[in-house]
């Protein structure tokens, strides 16, 4: 039962899906913009429109393929829309379906593609160290330089402050594994992980092994969203977008990702809190109505403290809800990263996780949740700016 | 009169501007970060709001400055949005007032500031040559290379079909700097230009000479937005948003800045008309009803060109209305870029012809047109995506 809700809930619809092979970082031999233009072209089919009919784009985490360009390439007559979510990497994928239902919703376009493509194999590779535009001069002097050992330094403190130890984390990166020995799309079908093999795994960032951290990966995937009005009018059965939210905060003393002043209470957490609050108000719902996931797993110990700050389980709890099989599909209590996540799927940087979130509320995925109405999906780990979706089923 | 209107129009106003000091480029010491806070310290003070009350951040063309570190200098607790125009340069400015319209109708945060802080002194030139994301490849080989080569181009086009003479782009440059004349923040505050000077400026692209071609600046500006409903509580005069637009076509052979394979008939403009109708009609006035006008003048003959494609002028008799003063103030029959414009005021990459618009309709412009309600302003020239605004006084 579904209550009057603020002004952008449940206005808008995921109406196709689009997405190209995955691969290892350096397995495309074609541009990132070919794979853009497959990834969007696919969503379009999938949608049931004309290329020519998209008038909108949205992307994150400065996406390369520029939108004037992909129009030429598309031969749309209009683009009537086009924004990126400004700094927050990987924290920005749900926020550019934020920003592709505010066009929507007020009339500005109507169909608004949200694509994203990486070739990490012809860019930089983002597990390496990079010079970010702010916070390299306070951490690299120290040695802090990779994503992994700035996730690792918060997830620590998040350890001692609850008294846990590490060992779940072997059951999160197994169960996204197993996860993706169901879908021919991952990066890591055919290759399950044994415990044995991920204690194998070398030591990146204690407590992090190989096996904790996500992929690197070349591929594209796209989205489009329409109104929910123009949706009924489509072949493809929407998905509904009951709840879009962004927030850093609270607290300010992080940096665009890693910084580690904050004040304590803040500090060990993916510092998702607000966020949460805002989300499940817009969608009226708890984190209790939540039927399936799908948590930004750059990291296998963002999703312990993802679990706590959207309220799926209480604080200090994520550690024993994981290692008891909470996770698992199909007879966990939560069923996570059901595409194998970006443990194990792909790197889109978050964005293949709302496609995986669109395809439960289908009925699609290959790791099925029955029955499911609700599904919440978390962007970005250790970025300050973060977003997050709750899509819907029809008839939910 | 005004009548019902599509969502986003007349939802939101600008309640607080702020300026650095505006120098020649490399006349700023201080950082872009630096120069940006205090616009935005300004803002906030003429809005009458303590910075920890904004809660939104828009900008657009790469802007530098990170929202989630401005977030840690000004204190705020929560920063709910953040997105930038996506590859318009130039050609976002208002597009970036319009996101920030978006979130605000959506109930998405109470405050957002659109800022820009650019030291040329510090970073690129624009006016040099760079390497662009895309079609330098294609232009760089024949020697197109600079931004007034581009537009050079595309005018030559145009003065060739209207049978034309560029002798009008004299009075389009002396106008701006007259303006300037009364207009102390101006970078050619207290520099007349006579037509001799005109004359003995130096070529840089035929016909532009250097005074055809806008300032390279350092400098930074803000506006601050919210909903007209809390705009009533603020100390303020609230200008009204009434239509916020953004497009590239109609027609795809663009690319992101001054590509030139365009059909003929959309070639010699500013490819604005698809921009121009869906601006009026959101706002319910035609051209005739816009009483001034800060219009992209990063080169003269954009000027000319816009008059048209945003239908002040019929096609063909632009160069004739401007020359017969038509811009001029107080007399001219729409007085255009009353700061001195990106030509003699200073190139915030149009964000200050935003800021301009705003004390136009609070009254309180260095070159005020008596009774002014309505002012259109444009963003971008060259850039295949554009955005502009149709801004109107609190009672019009």
């Amino acid at each position: 039962m579904i209550r009057p809700r603020p002004p952008l809930s449940d206005r808008v619809a995921v109406v196709g899906i689009g997405e190209t092979r995955y691969t290892r970082h350096g397995g495309s031999e074609r541009s990132e913009f070919d794979l853009c233009c497959e990834a969007v072209l696919r969503a379009a089919e999938d949608a049931g429109i004309e290329p020519t009919e998209i008038d909108g784009f949205c992307s994150f985490a400065n996406e390369r393929q520029e939108p004037v360009v992909l129009q030429q390439a598309l031969g749309m007559p209009e683009l009537s829309f086009s924004n990126i979510v400004w700094g927050a990497g990987g924290g920005g994928a749900s926020g550019a379906v934020m920003n592709a239902a505010l066009a929507l919703h007020a009339g500005l376009c109507n169909y608004v593609v949200v694509y994203r493509s990486i070739c990490q194999g012809q860019f930089e590779r983002f597990g390496h160290y990079r010079v970010r535009p702010w916070g390299s001069q306070w951490m690299a002097p120290y040695g802090l330089m990779s994503p992994a050992q700035m996730v690792a330094l918060t997830f620590r403190r998040y350890l001692h402050e609850q008294d846990a130890t590490a060992d779940h984390l072997a059951e999160v990166a197994m169960v996204c594994r197993e996860h993706a020995q169901r879908n021919p799309r991952a990066v890591y079908y055919g290759r399950p992980l044994t415990l044995e093999q991920y204690q194998a795994s070398r030591l990146i960032a204690d407590p992090f092994r190989a096996a904790d951290c996500c992929l690197e990966t070349d591929g594209a995937c796209a989205l489009i969203l329409t109104t929910r009005d123009r949706a009924r009018d489509l072949r493809t059965q929407p998905v509904r977008v009951l709840a879009a939210a962004q927030a850093s905060g609270p607290g300010w003393g992080q940096g665009p990702m890693g910084s580690h002043n904050m004040p304590l209470e803040d500090y060990a957490s993916v510092n998702s809190r607000l966020l949460a609050s805002k989300l499940f108000t817009m969608a009226d719902l708890t984190p209790q109505d939540i039927d399936v996931a799908q948590i930004y797993d750059a990291f296998t110990g963002i999703v312990t403290m993802a679990l706590e700050d959207f309220g799926l389980c209480p604080r200090g709890t994520a550690p024993a809800f994981i290692a008891a099989g909470g996770l698992r599909w199909p007879d966990g209590a939560l069923p996570t990263n059901t595409s194998g996540g970006l443990l194990s799927e792909s790197y889109l940087q978050g964005l293949n996780l709302v496609i995986e979130g669109v395809r439960q509320m289908r009925g699609e995925s290959t790791a099925q949740v029955t029955g499911a109405h609700t599904c919440l999906v978390t962007s970005g780990g250790a970025n300050a700016h973060k977003s997050a979706l709750i899509l819907a089923a029809e008839g939910a």
